[in-house]
């Protein structure tokens, strides 16, 4: 696989864990923004935690950040549409990696969205065609992946109608440290692994901790 | 917590693990069916497996397996309706646990159903008035269950809008020989949970396995 990573919306929580992982394991990484000033602003405060790893990590325009082989969007659910659509051309029969979780919070805590297009990384699917959309990364906590100095200790399903797609993606998960990717199914099944961060995030906040999943029984 | 547990549709797959799992763990269990000669058969075909702890498996109807202290549900979906109108009246103040997950398949593998209340669980709220329903056990490989003579190696998240209801079904979960009980949240983060069943089963038909689920970073 390549050895580039695109992250739309990359200076959210989630994909600044994401880049600092994928950058740690020496892929070069595109952080991308709305904002590309933000971008370099966050890629910044970033290079103190990848000393010389900092150099293949740079700050740059959505638009600029489809340019890797890889692209995943990180981006809030509310923000799906406004980034993708302005990307459509570009990103035609180009792998895309959604990681979004369409999640909201009220005083009972975290609940999911309900999508017309059944999920998020179908909404993905509807906004760009010819892209090769897969799903992953939904469960992964953003503060963990902070956490440089511990490896993570996650399983990330990844979802696609597009075999090639899926392995390739399943690869990707597998650069972070303690991550294994496993290949799960169609993008159908997207729904509830985005919906599932939001029963996560409440156990996290029963148990002041960042959970991860792991599946048992399955051959590594 | 108390030491009896009824199944209302306690003799298809799911049903039929726990009872086994149970009653190793040494608690009474009352096997329901629409038929209960039905159950009893059921009954008598366990009774090889579970040797000296069979004497305290009975096979019932639905109705009286409503009289253990707690009630699983563990009909198929399209059960569920018709299983628990009738038992309206019994099941109100009792502790009612959901393992029902909306499932269906295709030619493209397993998915989930969408229902109108939200997932299964909230159509058990909406089928039993003054029931305190907590939602369980999702994603408990009926053949795993099966497998007495190995411990399981799953989490259950445990939902409900009670917290006394979840906290006994986190221990009804703990009762099961290498199963962990987590609370999780309220009810309306079930569909995810009932839907992530739909993945695992994806998983298993790949990579021919009878995955679980672990979360990691909680503590125990």
């Amino acid at each position: 696989m390549g050895d580039e990573v695109g992250i739309i919306g990359g200076t959210g929580p989630l994909g600044r864990g994401l880049a600092l992982r994928f950058a740690k394991a020496r892929m070069s990484v595109r952080i991308g923004s709305r904002d590309p000033e933000r971008a370099r602003e966050i890629v910044a405060g970033l290079a103190d935690r990848l000393g010389e790893d900092a150099a293949r990590v740079v700050g740059v325009g959505n638009a600029d950040a489809t340019e890797a082989e890889m692209v995943v969007v990180a981006v809030p659910f509310e923000g799906l549409r406004p980034a993708l659509e302005p990307l459509a051309d570009r990103l035609r029969d180009r792998i895309v990696v959604s990681a979004v979780n369409p999640l909201a919070f009220d005083g009972d805590g975290p609940y999911s969205l309900v999508v017309p297009e059944g999920s998020a990384a179908e909404l993905c699917v509807a906004l760009l065609p010819g892209a090769r959309v897969a799903a992953a990364f939904h469960s992964l906590s953003a503060r963990q992946l902070g956490r440089l100095d511990e490896p993570m200790d996650d399983d990330v399903l990844v979802l696609s109608d597009d075999e090639d797609a899926m392995a390739r993606t399943v690869e990707l998960a597998a650069r972070i440290d303690g991550v294994d990717g496993l290949a799960a199914g169609p993008l159908r099944l997207a729904a509830p692994l985005e919906g599932l961060t939001a029963a996560l995030i409440a156990v996290n906040q029963r148990n002041r901790c960042h959970a991860g999943v792991r599946l048992t029984r399955v051959p590594r």
